[in-house]
Order: structure tokens, then C-alpha cells, then sequence
């Protein structure tokens, strides 16, 4: 058994030069990132006359089909299999657990890569694994056509929230230009994943934002999505993204916080900081963790008690931050 | 009397290195472009050893503080008078209207810019003023610091909501990046200007939502901002800037309308279509205007009857478009 490597972008290249029929992989729950990367690399390696196709564990969201609309079928005994944007072998998902073991090639971002790949190209400081697949792409020598702009600056795109997340770099912003340049159609493709909202998501925050509470002088906000008004507003668990992230965009609030009733007994608390405030800290009472930032705890009980406890728990936070 | 004159960079620049005491001037209601394009060239003037400052009719909201917080002092007769941003004199506002027809340089991308300076370098392709005022700061020789980096930023971020328009070119993404490589803390910005909401903004969300009615099997949207929430809500005018473009976020809805009660009879009302709907016909048939896609106009009477007005009109525009 040989180790699995690190490599660089020339071997990168060298390997996918070297195979003919190349299956790439994308993680489950998939997201523009993992998509956009997947489907870039099949049409890039489609154009030096290779056999690629891409293979996901979940459907692929509607809002992507420009991306993966188009011819992908899986017909051939790959030579070669690509991970694109995967992390662990866990997010493989169930479906493609099978290929645990076998991946050649491994081209992602995230900083927990846990190097699963016998070859691996992990490159944290990139803010998409679309940003790494660009250049991929370019060394390859092959034409950026108008799908492979627009699934590169799709990754791109959604990995940093429209390009307004710390993750963002002059060399994000350069290659998200280059796609532009290439023919990516980045006006539409914005409108549709960062404007348009679902009817059942719009529901879904009207009614959240009628439980916000405010304690100490607005410093800390409370929100609840309770199960009631989950299923009041027609949203699925896929629409609640973001949620959480409420309460703390508002001005003057250090703690925002998320309750989110679960089927089962209790409740998710999320837990949103600014100013210093230790959103772990705050968690960590409660049994939870994260980061300094962004943390979240359960919390079995009813949701007064859950708010209760948090609010004590954040109170402290604030104290500790040198605020109360 | 002399012709007033279009002009190139070279003539803007050499038009700047002859000035030593220049007043520039920023628009009414000031935005981050016209705060961000003066300020910056304040600050690039002054590295030239000239006397700079800049006057706006209005307050700087506090958001900007960041880039109209340092030293801003008018003491001096200006040897040249520029107008940052400003499409016509009408928007120097009240207090500097004085200055009309005493503009000696305009630096702006406005395509309406009614040419009222002596010299005017207007760029419509540009997406911010900014944009335009980098390259005139780079042709000046000086240092871009972190504050005029900042600065033009803040523009360019501002006037493309976060990079997310459609006036968004590989130009504007390539001079954000430049202005990330010379400081420009572009996260820290992007999270005061796009992420925070004020606690009255929240609410007032929270109460026009309540109000959203659908109509034609989803594909138009109604929202009404009345005086009583407008006052519950205790949003100032300023505050309620994004509210009609709410309903046409929304999957599946092609026109979304607004309806803002005024404190003389009647309403304000905006029509957002999108599927090749005509916004703009929608509202001649009230006697307003506008473009294809935002339009606009007044109704006197009540907010019932403006309500089954605009919808008449917006059921033939449908229909117009051959989807009803």
C-alpha cells in the first residue's frame, strides 16, 4: 500500500492528461462550490476527448440546472476518480460510500481536508475549489467556454456569499473578472441564487421575525423557529438556511440567538457574536461548541427553559467581554 | 462665455496637478459612491501638498464614518470646484446650490449626467463613480493608502450591491481587487454596509410582509407600506430604501408592486417585473414611467383603489406578454 500525497498543480495536470475515462464525484447535499467544480472539470476534460461524468449522492438543486443540465451520463469503467470540493469521505454520502478507498485524485479547499486521496491538491486559501479549478482548467490548455465561466464563477460565487465573506482575496475577484471575460452570464446567475427567494421561505421569515425579542437594551436577540410555524409556512428543512443568521445581522445586537425546535424532544441553539463576545464560550455551558464567532448547543427541555438557560449563559458572555 | 467641454483623463489630471485649494463636492442624500469618489481624491490631493475638502447638502450617514471621519476642514477659496457623482445641479441639494454653473471639473458615470460643468469626464460603462476615480488617483502618481483604498471600495461595493449587478464588469471586479491588495478591509466594509439592518428596518420588514397578498396564481405579488406601519415600525424615510423590490424577489412572482402610502392623499406605487413583463407600460396606464423592468408611478385616491388599479394594469401586461 502506497502513502497518499500531497501534489501540486503540474501533477494535477499530468493526471488527468494521463486518463481516459474519469469519474468525478461530488459531495452530498451539494452546493454551487462542489457542482460548479464537478461540471467545469467534465467539460474541460469532454473537450481533449475524454469520457467524464459527474456523480452526486443527492439530486442536484434546481437553481443549478444551467450548470448540470446537460449531457452526464455514467457508461464507462472509469480509469481514473476525481473528488471535487470534498472534505472526508464521509460527505460522499451514502450512495457513493463505495468509492471510499478508491479516490485517485482529491482538488479541494476546506482547511479539514482529511487527505483521504492517494493523490490530494488542498489548497485553504483559495475561496472556492472552483478558484483551484480555474486554474486547473487553464493549465490544461483547453477553451473556457461559456459553461465552464459559468459553473467556475458559480463556485466562486456562492462559496463567498456573493463575494462579500472574509474568504474573498484579489485573486478571487480576478478570476471571477476572467469568467466574466470567458462569457459567464454572472447578472442572471446572481438574481437567481442570491435574489430569489421561495414563497414558503418569505413565509417562513415573516413568521420567525414575529417571536424576535430583545433583552438587555438590544445587545442580545432571541429568535424561535418552532415547528408550528415550520410547517405554517409550507418550508422545507433545505429552505431554513440562514435563518440563524438573523438576529446578529441586526444593529447593536452582540448575541444573536436561534432557537430551533426539533421533532424530537427540545431544541438547536445557534448562537451568532460580534464585538469579542465568545460564541463558543456561551455554547460550551450547554454542552455545545464551535467557534469564537458562530457556535450552537442542544438543548433537551422545553423552549422557555432553552431560552432561559441560553440568556443566563450569554449574559455571562457579555459580562466576560468586558460589555455588561 | 465658453462651451462647456467634454474631457479625457490626461485633461482631468493636468485640469487636478494645476489646482492647489479644491473643493469637491458630493451629491445630496449622499450614497457610498459620491462619498467614497470624494473622499478618496480629497486624500490623494492632499499627498500632492494641496488644500482639499469636501461639502454635501446633507449629513454623512454614520455607516460612512469610516471614510468621512478624518480631518475635512473648508477654510480656504477654492481655486477649483469639482462635483463628485453628480448627475445634474438640481442634486446638489439646497445649501450648494450656490455653486451652479461654477463647476469647473465633474467626474462622474451617470449616462443622464446633463454635462453642467466646465469640464466633464463622464464614463456610463464605469459601475461607480469610483471605478473612474481610481484610475484618475493612479494617474496621479500618488500613494493609494489604505484610507483612499477604503474608500473607493466603498463606491464600488455600494453601487453594484456588493458586486452583484448587472453593471458588474471584469474592470470593477479587477479594481476591488486592487483595492483589497492596497488595505481595503473589504470584509469588515461588506459586513457594515450589506449584513447590518437597523432594529426598525427589522420591524418594518417584519410588518409589510404581513401585508403581502398574491395574486394570479402566484405571479403577482402585492406589498403595501402604510403611514401606520411606516410610524409603528419607527423607520425613519431613509430606512426604507430595498422595501419594493421585496415582492418580485420572490419564485414565481413576474410582478411585484408596491404600494407606499403618502401623507398627502395617495400613493407612491413600483412595479418590478421580470419574463419580459413590461413594467414601464404597466404604469403609463396611471401616467407614470420608467424602464422595462422598475417602474413607477402616483395614484391619488385609496389604498384599495390604487390596489385594483395598478392590478388591472398588471393582469394586461401579463397578458401582453402572453402569459396570462
Amino acid at each position: 500500500m502506497t502513502e497518499n500525497k500531497s501534489c501540486g498543480l503540474d501533477s494535477v495536470v499530468r493526471i488527468l492528461q494521463e486518463a481516459n475515462q474519469i469519474l468525478i464525484l461530488a459531495h452530498m447535499s451539494p452546493d454551487g462550490d462542489t457542482i460548479g467544480s464537478s461540471f467545469a472539470l467534465k467539460h474541460a476534460l469532454g473537450q481533449l476527448g475524454k469520457k467524464a461524468a459527474v456523480k452526486c449522492a443527492d439530486d442536484f438543486p434546481d437553481k443549478y440546472k444551467y450548470i448540470y443540465g446537460q449531457n452526464n451520463v455514467f457508461d464507462f469503467a472509469p480509469d481514473l476518480i476525481v473528488a471535487s470540493d470534498i472534505a472526508t469521505e464521509q460527505l460522499l454520502g451514502e450512495e457513493l460510500l463505495k468509492y471510499s478507498g478508491q479516490i485517485d485524485l482529491c482538488i479541494d479547499h476546506h482547511p479539514s481536508n482529511t487527505h483521504y486521496a492517494k493523490n490530494y491538491f488542498v489548497q485553504p486559501e483559495a475561496a472556492a475549489t472552483c478558484e483551484i479549478m480555474a486554474a486547473v482548467i487553464n493549465q490544461l490548455g483547453v477553451n473556457i467556454t461559456k459553461i465552464i465561466a459559468e459553473s467556475i464563477y458559480t463556485g466562486m460565487a456562492t462559496d463567498t456569499g456573493c463575494f462579500r465573506y472574509s474568504n474573498v482575496t484579489p485573486k478571487t475577484l480576478r478570476c471571477a473578472a476572467d469568467m466574466i471575460e470567458y462569457g459567464a452570464g454572472a447578472a442572471e446567475i446572481n438574481k437567481r441564487l442570491f435574489e430569489t427567494v421561495t414563497r414558503q421561505r418569505m413565509e417562513l421569515e415573516k413568521l420567525v421575525m414575529q417571536t424576535l425579542k430583545f433583552y438587555h437594551d438590544g445587545k442580545i436577540a432571541v429568535l424561535r423557529e418552532t415547528l408550528e410555524i415550520l410547517q405554517k409556512s409550507g418550508a422545507e428543512e433545505s429552505e431554513t438556511e440562514g435563518v440563524a443568521s438573523i438576529p446578529s445581522r441586526i444593529e447593536g445586537v452582540l448575541v444573536g440567538i436561534t432557537l430551533k425546535e426539533q421533532k424530537e424532544d427540545g431544541c438547536k441553539i445557534s448562537v451568532r457574536t460580534s464585538s469579542g463576545v465568545n460564541a463558543s464560550q456561551i455554547c460550551a455551558a450547554l454542552g455545545g461548541g464551535g467557534h469564537n464567532a458562530a457556535a450552537g448547543c442542544r438543548f433537551k427541555g422545553s423552549m422557555e427553559d432553552a431560552e432561559n438557560a441560553i440568556l443566563l449563559s450569554a449574559q455571562k458572555g457579555l459580562k466576560q467581554a468586558g460589555i455588561l
